[in-house]
């Protein structure tokens, strides 16, 4: 079993790549929730949906969100009567939207939800969000602003420079039922290529979750989202400073930091930040990270897996030898320790 | 001006008559509102609506409420995620349903969003829902079951026998803004020959409008719905019994009573009614309400109009003759009385 932790299009790629090599009833998402917005009263969950459609293979193929073969009738009629085009909403997408907020309406949890829609989609693998609790990615601007992250990334397209990032509600919240076992139970914990901090960040900040990778046995290896020394997509380069982090590679594995990450895999171009990894006891290895295809995507997913399986190996490796009553093996160094505090 | 106490789709036809020949400026249509629902959490006003694309001549030709030109990719993707077609909606119209819900959830009453809407869509009359309290036209079954209105028309198909019909909510409603005052101000107040008991019977159970209308000096004068002895659209047929009413011409106008009622045109099929209609104290003339095209409704209209002057008229000439100290005309007869007697 395999528990992924997932933004929106990086990990939908991801999970794509993934379920090509395993089978997809054996892989769990837990996906960012904080990016989540009322409009019209509706729920949207951009995470969720976009994986949802990527898996369903009903994406919009060149925009990588929303529908393919969508349509826009009930927007144009909003702006007729007044509305900002500034989030744009397809009519097929409308509808999910429409039928999640009556679900929830009726009391129903949104990983029910999910997994409902899931199901309608012909969606196997296991989608479920970081939590069922309302939290919300908030955006405080230099100018003094505090915004929600969807007005700072689609309506002011992520101009305001950045003074910090907060999840409103995280306190309160709890992770989603079947978050934690998932983690603690799964053969491997990956990390999608997603924006460390409004994604991934945002899916640590539940209380219980970030606990739950550092308790596990299971490797944690996660992606590297930067590319070439700049990111993909998205606005990661704005905001990994804004939570003092280097926006590189090697920044953001020493990021998560070695108490979470394992293993950590970098683009080719990237490869010089191998050694600067592995020096912090995280794994490191450098292959093709640009998703452009299905295959690129699996074979990375492989890359993983198999980092995954060299970590757990030394790490019970290094149990058997503990049973024995043997010194750790040193040889396998500040990773290694770092997987076997983690196993023990 | 005028104002004119209105259901759906034929207020609307009744309401394109009259606009034929007054400026639409002088209309104020207070509309029914009992029928109203939510569905996935939107407010819908069948009424308000219908009256808006009828007015706004975007209305479907053959359907003769929705829109032309309409879509149902929305629709589909619901039935998709299971949900029943029972009420579909199109891409459209779901668009007006969107932006009136949010509109009142940011605390606008629903009558300045349906001001505002009818702005957008070009429509001149004044549009009023009869309250902006929340009422519910309720159907009881005789067997025992209480419906919304729209469940027992639309997906029900109006099969169950009735028991009675209620306005839930109505006993703490108020009328909306300028309701009451265009009823006391206007020059003719006219009943459009929609359905009595859950268009117009729903308005006047609005604490205050029926009030109103006996209060107002101004003639009161409808419309018979009933054509021939059967309706001409709905469900009266079903509907009129449950209230104690007889289904037919002279039927509703005692229905409506002559307290309420100065003036009832009937179809020339329903010519015989003009007498009994008469003798209890209403005038009557008969001419055709089928309301084919605009030219039937606009001379509908006109017919209403002459038949409030000739009233207005009497009335004027009674309460002259009162000043003047001499007896009433006795030759003006019970309607005339009546009249008087609303005047003073």
């Amino acid at each position: 079993m395999y528990a992924v932790l997932a933004g929106g299009v990086g990990a939908a790629r991801f999970l794509r790549g993934l379920t090509a090599i395993v089978a997809p009833e054996q892989v769990t998402a837990i996906v960012n929730v904080g990016d989540d917005l009322d409009r019209f009263g509706l729920r949207i969950c951009p995470d969720l949906d976009s994986i949802t459609y990527w898996l369903a293979e009903v994406v919009h193929p060149e925009q990588q969100w929303g529908r393919a073969d969508e349509r826009f009738t009930v927007a144009e009629e909003l702006i007729r009567l007044g509305h900002e085009p500034w989030f744009t909403l397809g009519d097929r997408d409308l509808a999910l939207h429409l039928h999640r907020t009556e679900q929830l309406r009726r009391g129903l949890p949104l990983s029910q939800v999910t997994a409902e829609v899931a199901q309608a989609f012909g969606v196997a693998v296991r989608l479920l969000p970081a939590t069922d609790d309302r939290v919300e990615t908030r955006i405080t601007t230099v100018d003094g602003r505090d915004l929600h992250f969807q007005e700072y990334w689609v309506r002011e397209r992520a101009a305001p420079e950045v003074a910090g990032v907060h999840l409103a509600g995280a306190p309160l919240a709890r992770p989603a039922p079947g978050v934690v076992d998932a983690l603690l139970s799964a053969d491997a914990v990956l990390i999608a290529p997603s924006n460390p901090v409004v994604s991934i960040g945002t899916i640590l900040a539940v209380p219980g979750i970030a606990e739950a990778l550092r308790q596990t046995v299971a490797p944690v290896v996660g992606v590297s989202p930067i590319v070439g020394g700049r990111v993909v997509r998205g606005m990661a380069d704005r905001l990994l400073p804004a939570v003092g982090a280097e926006v590189s590679a090697a920044g953001v594995a020493a990021h998560y930091g070695p108490g979470l990450l394992d293993g950590w895999v970098v683009d080719h171009r990237d490869a010089d930040a191998v050694g600067q990894v592995a020096a912090a006891g995280i794994r490191c290895v450098a292959t093709d990270t640009m998703m452009d295809d299905v295959e690129v995507a699996a074979a990375l997913a492989r890359t993983c897996l198999d980092l995954a399986a060299e970590v757990a190996g030394e790490a019970a490796g290094e149990q058997a030898g503990d049973a024995a009553g043997e010194a750790a093996d040193e040889a396998a160094g500040e990773a290694a320790d770092e997987g076997a505090v983690r196993a023990s």
